[in-house]
């Protein structure tokens, strides 16, 4: 199967983006059996509502996968209760909102998505290695995608060598950058670091320079505002084996509107 | 001279019991040449506002020193450059509103009062130690008071022992419990790891326990709502020799409503 | 039952002092059914050694807790697995050495300890919280004693209020600075959010100012050299009813030699 | 000009990779006039020594620079006084050992570098933006590499877009992870956020996945090793307008030995 997974998507101008640019996708890449995206700062570069994520369904996409700003909107908590198409990191803990974890069917094909979430420089929760584990036992489906939401290079790195042979894939996100070193490890996993983001590049990883910089000069809060300059789709398609879930393609795209 | 020094002072219930508490300790302490207070959480936990430091000075309050919440309010910014009597961490880089340090005269007495922030654990600003150095030297007043808004115990002694006899006193604020190793250091200064908070101690540092805790078991952000129970007073009392700046004794009060 | 914690034992001054000052304590408060003692830096600062347990222990010590710097020194790892009166953070995860929860028995009166490790400005392992419920209930004693080693203040307090009514106490370890806020919170559970350090007071939390001071000011690493000055033993006597386990009362030590 | 800039080099896999690749590339990219490769890690991970740099020169690096790790070894120290092709972060404070920032002279052509260290998730030091404002006014040479080592993308990303115009490129290190966004930003300055690491990628960041394990499952710390696994060179080519300083072009290399 043909998955596409679409790094952050970053308020209005990554909405509007991803929406543009789907006809493309498909025509230049083929089908695609499932789209995924990480939404958690679909909302004005702060979490999800409800039309936020009608915007991203509409657009195609199948499943939309979570973060640490996922829960910035206190609207977003009914609807990750409600709708299993909406992912928080699965090792939030017990009594969170929500769930980390959906098996998607689509055409006879099915595909599992694991949502994680990091703790270097983060804050506190469950071990991502042990949910991990626990987790993918019970998944039904040998395509199976991790979404790990990260800061640090390090930690998404050892997770990917931890789950090699046992997921599809182990896709970074949070850092809004996009990192260069996708392979398809031994065991059949596809990696990145960071899938990157979709949304305005012109300013710091999806903020206008001008809303970001006072804080890092004077350490005083600031509100950011999201940047709408040099537009760019930061995703990749993963090729699977049906069978065997194993990856055997991983490209990274990183697509400006034409 | 005697000054009082009065630890973070938690929104309402902490400026309510301090304006109910400067009689007791005026009659038990005897005369206070001035009263400096930490008010970085008065304004409902989080700031100050222009009526809210009125407040503080209608209490006997002299000067308000700050920290990291100093600007959680926009509006605290251009009272920060207005007021003298309203101190921000020091340290923060140039082009911060407001200043943080204070030379203030009353009845002939003249107090110098130094703000700043540590860095373990916080915002990365400017070296609170050459900070310390360069402010020190422009000051025309034997008693100096600092007070260094910190979250790590190890900073907050370093500083202490860094400045012993060049100011009457390093007082900690920010971690909102009193610690008990009031003493005076060998060169003459007062020193007390933090002098603790002024306000609600029946919850969690200030907050209410029922909206803390959400947070601590769910990595999920909570909105915290200020505790009204078990009112304390936290301050130190020193008493400065006034030609040398010495201190002579330092008392800490940790005082219940009668 | 009458039980002394000792709060964190640092190096050669620490285990001197101790040595030197228990007559004097079990003179002054009585006999002692238990001594606990937090041992992390009982080694040269960092961890743990084979003969610095038994000097411990010599001392009169039942139980030694640990915290972070635990496991700096190898050796402490199969220590740990071997004697049950070492612990060692029990949210640490599945597979580290040693256990976090003893239950000891001593003239048929029966202690249970517990040490846990907080998450804020630490490494991340498992939530403190919800091992805390999962090892309380295997506890076959009234008196349940817990050291809560952290470096947030917000972290100690919560938790305290969180186990109020299932154990005798909640003690913080970890700063170094003892604070001044003990109680018995209202359902029977002594708390005091830091205990404070058991050794040479004269520097920064432990160690000489000389050998902290230029990492403080320059950001490069530096050895750590043990404080020999201003000795100081930390700790806390609490008085139990071993029928129902609720604390009778907390009282603070902060000891110098004669 | 032509300059070569090599990624984090990873202990003696990293440097014999170096040198067995500096041919291929002067084949293939033809002349370079400077080569600049970040150093903190060529000593087994952990810092520099005499030989170390000795061996980085003998590949034909011009200019080693540094980061975090740079201090790990203390001989480096005295090297860093005496050999002025060594740098460290400017940023550091006044009375560290060593330089920041040098001007280099080949064949009649000059270049400055100027390596900073970021704060974010970092040890606390001076601000990166501030150093370089005062740093750069001090060069007199158009064509100006800034070496900028930090943890947070963002971070990067802004200091590149403050120096927009005032320098010929800004290139992130620290990560590890070689990042997809290079670009000559519109001021004329080429910025890649992290250039990545020199050394074997199939562990994690340049350790094995075996020793950087139990400390991710565990929390307990570990010996960590260098991995010699699937070796690369991540490093940049780029060409610099010799009169206007301005980058004309930025290519990533990530490339593997024959
Ligand atoms: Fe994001
Ligand atoms: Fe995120
Ligand atoms: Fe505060
Ligand atoms: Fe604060
Ligand atoms: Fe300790
Ligand atoms: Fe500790
Ligand atoms: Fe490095
Ligand atoms: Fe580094």
């Amino acid at each position: 199967m043909r998955v596409l997974f679409v790094g952050d998507v970053m308020g209005r101008p990554g909405r509007k983006l991803l929406a543009s640019m789907m006809g493309r996708i498909r025509s230049q890449w083929g089908p695609l059996d499932f789209v995924v995206a990480n939404g958690e700062n679909a909302a004005a570069g702060f979490g999800l509502t409800a039309p936020v994520a009608e915007e991203l369904f509409r657009c195609g996409v199948d499943v939309v996968t979570g973060g640490n700003h996922t829960f910035d909107k206190k609207e977003a908590l009914p609807l990750l209760d409600r709708d299993p198409r909406l992912l928080r990191p699965a090792n939030y803990p017990p009594g969170v909102p929500g769930r980390g974890l959906g098996v998607y069917e689509k055409n006879g094909r099915r595909l599992g998505v694991l949502n994680l979430q990091g703790r270097a420089f983060q804050t506190p929760i469950d071990c991502p290695f042990r949910t991990a584990d626990e987790r993918l036992g019970g998944i039904d489906a040998p395509c199976i995608l991790v979404d790990v939401h990260a800061e640090a290079t390090s930690e998404k790195r050892a997770l990917a060598l931890y789950l090699d042979g046992r997921v599809s894939a182990v896709l970074g996100t949070h850092t809004h950058v996009q990192t260069a070193d996708e392979e398809v490890l031994p065991g059949g996993t596809a990696y990145l670091n960071d899938v990157g983001m979709t949304g305005g590049h012109g300013g710091v990883i999806g903020m206008t320079y001008a809303s970001v910089i006072p804080k890092l000069l004077t350490g005083v809060p600031n509100k950011f505002e999201v940047c709408e300059d040099d537009l760019r789709l930061c995703a990749v398609v993963l090729e699977l084996d049906d069978e065997t879930g194993r990856a055997l393609s991983i490209e990274r795209l990183n697509l400006r509107p034409e």
